[in-house]
């Protein structure tokens, strides 16, 4: 037992937003952590995963998971450290992955089906790995990839938001399948980053120049795969180019979380019909019992150094609410996480 | 030879329209039939068939198939009779069906890759069934429901322009394969036919009511598999009523074929991801070797009495034109077929 009690802070989410979350969609609460009972522990959050979904779960409409309620601790992943524990599956300093919320401390059932934490391993990989290329985003762009895109070797495959968490996976797992791998970034910076660190072959700078230019430049061939993170035109501009079966994989649309009006559907999805082609969507979740299977093939990858995780990491749980803005604003650099607290 | 010289008439593609083909954009010619050399046949237009897709192939833009030159004779299926030949492969008096073009008269080489005549057997089926059942919109509905839309017995089948050429064989067929069926239809008569001659389990008139609140009354356990053929607001219906793992096919997009604004892309595909469902699109010539399959079982079911084909039959090539519009405005009831010539 602790001898002094710990003090939590949260964020709890105050009202739905409209377009992007204001400050007060927000309640900051500072209060006691409570005392757990049996089979029960108390994970220290070290680093919280900040990703575009969280803006989906803010709305009160049915998705593919529950909405977060009014007045509920804002649900996010993250990476601690247990300090207290009255379950026989955890030790104290057992360092853990899960669903610890927007806060500095979670409580609760270690079988908890919400919590539903698993050891991870330090030594292994960082910690802010276990929430990039080890974690949700890794998953989803490993099996994104792989089991709904179905990419094979020497087709080309385009990603967008390829400095991003599920962009960077997507990338770099299409190389090592032996694709012509061409990322769709905001920036120079992070173009050359793809290209230069992560080994892609081109990478399109949609803020500095035009996507139906630069898909035409670099995928000569046409596009065979189409990992779409983002949405709006550049689908639009991507369905334009497809080839004959081509596959697009519908994993996010982050230019469109904010809308205040209707979602831009693709103007150019009859480009499905002229080229046999399909679309499809998907969530990391249905391959849980496969993250084993996705973590072992990208660790073994980082260990031989022919794949990176890079992330953008902002310190201090007070600035959760500006951190999760970053993302809509295609300010942050990899995968972006909040610090928390020293391991 | 025929003692006298065959007038053809033809009607051939003037200018690309904009919006809905005016009168000004055919030249309704009127010449003699050329003479006929080794290998060539001249084949009697009986039927033609008209179909949404003739709009798509009047633009000069990349499709599936080539567009029609400006000058040439309009594209069209049809069944005729071969009235002269200098060919083994076909006899005078054989039946046939092919592309025969908006025209009196074929001439051209048997094995013309345009062409591509193959006989048909009249005591089969009507020869109007060959345009419809039996040929292309039966094998876009026979082949694409089942290759594409994959239904399993007890799925929950939602298929627009339920009355029309392609939709009611995609309707037959799914019942036929035990699923549950809902058309989409415009009006109270064709909603009627489709319940009632075809045996849908419900039919939405889209022109009488809310699609949205159709769906919900017909469809208690969601849609499994989508047939659209019209796009624009109905496909956005069924993407808010779809299940998990959900297959759209996109077969036609009747309602933005005369969009002189850009098409409207669905604004619910993110209902795919929610659901990861999938969307596919299908262009029947991809199943070319398999027609004879597709036939023979479709034949069955109509000899056996499970099955019907309903035409709507417009007299006189010269109506052509009017003929047309009335695919885009919803007025034929059944498969669209211009008569040209008794048998």
């Amino acid at each position: 037992m602790p001898a002094t009690v710990l003090q939590n802070q949260q964020f709890r989410l105050a009202a739905r937003p409209v377009g992007l979350p204001k400050p007060t969609d927000w309640q900051h609460v500072t209060e006691p952590v409570r005392e757990i009972g049996d089979g029960e522990i108390i994970v220290k959050a070290l680093y919280l995963s900040l990703d575009p979904a969280m803006r989906g779960w803010m709305n009160d409409s049915k998705s593919y998971i529950k909405p977060v309620g009014i007045g509920d601790v804002m649900r996010a992943g993250g990476v601690g450290v247990v300090v207290e524990s009255k379950s026989p599956k955890f030790a104290v300093g057992d360092y853990v992955s899960g669903g610890i919320g927007v806060q500095a401390y979670w409580a609760g059932a270690a079988d908890d089906k919400y919590g539903n934490f698993f050891k991870i391993d330090p030594r292994m990989a960082p910690l802010t790995t276990w929430l990039n290329t080890l974690g949700m985003p890794g998953m989803t762009g490993y099996f994104g990839l792989i089991e709904v895109g179905q990419p094979k070797a020497g087709e080309t495959v385009v990603v967008s938001g390829a400095a991003g968490a599920v962009g960077q996976t997507v990338g770099q797992v299409a190389r090592h399948l032996g694709c012509r791998v061409v990322g769709i970034a905001g920036g120079k910076d992070k173009c050359d980053f793809v290209v230069k660190e992560l080994g892609f072959d081109a990478c399109i700078d949609y803020k500095g120049g035009d996507v139906r230019a630069g898909l035409k430049e670099h995928c000569p061939n046409g596009v065979d795969v189409y990992f779409d993170n983002v949405g709006g035109e550049i689908l639009d501009a991507v369905l334009s180019r497809i080839n004959m079966k081509a596959r697009i994989v519908i994993c996010g649309a982050i230019s469109q979380y904010n809308n205040t009006t209707p979602v831009k559907g693709p103007a150019n999805y009859l480009s499905l019909l002229v080229h046999r082609a399909r679309m499809e969507g998907m969530v990391v979740f249905d391959y849980a019992p496969r993250y084993p299977e996705g973590v072992a093939a990208l660790a073994k990858w980082m260990k031989e150094g022919t794949f990176k995780s890079r992330e953008d990491v902002v310190e201090g749980l007070e600035h959760f609410p500006d951190a999760l803005l970053m993302l809509f604003e295609g300010k942050n650099f990899g995968k972006l996480v909040l610090k928390v607290a020293d391991a």
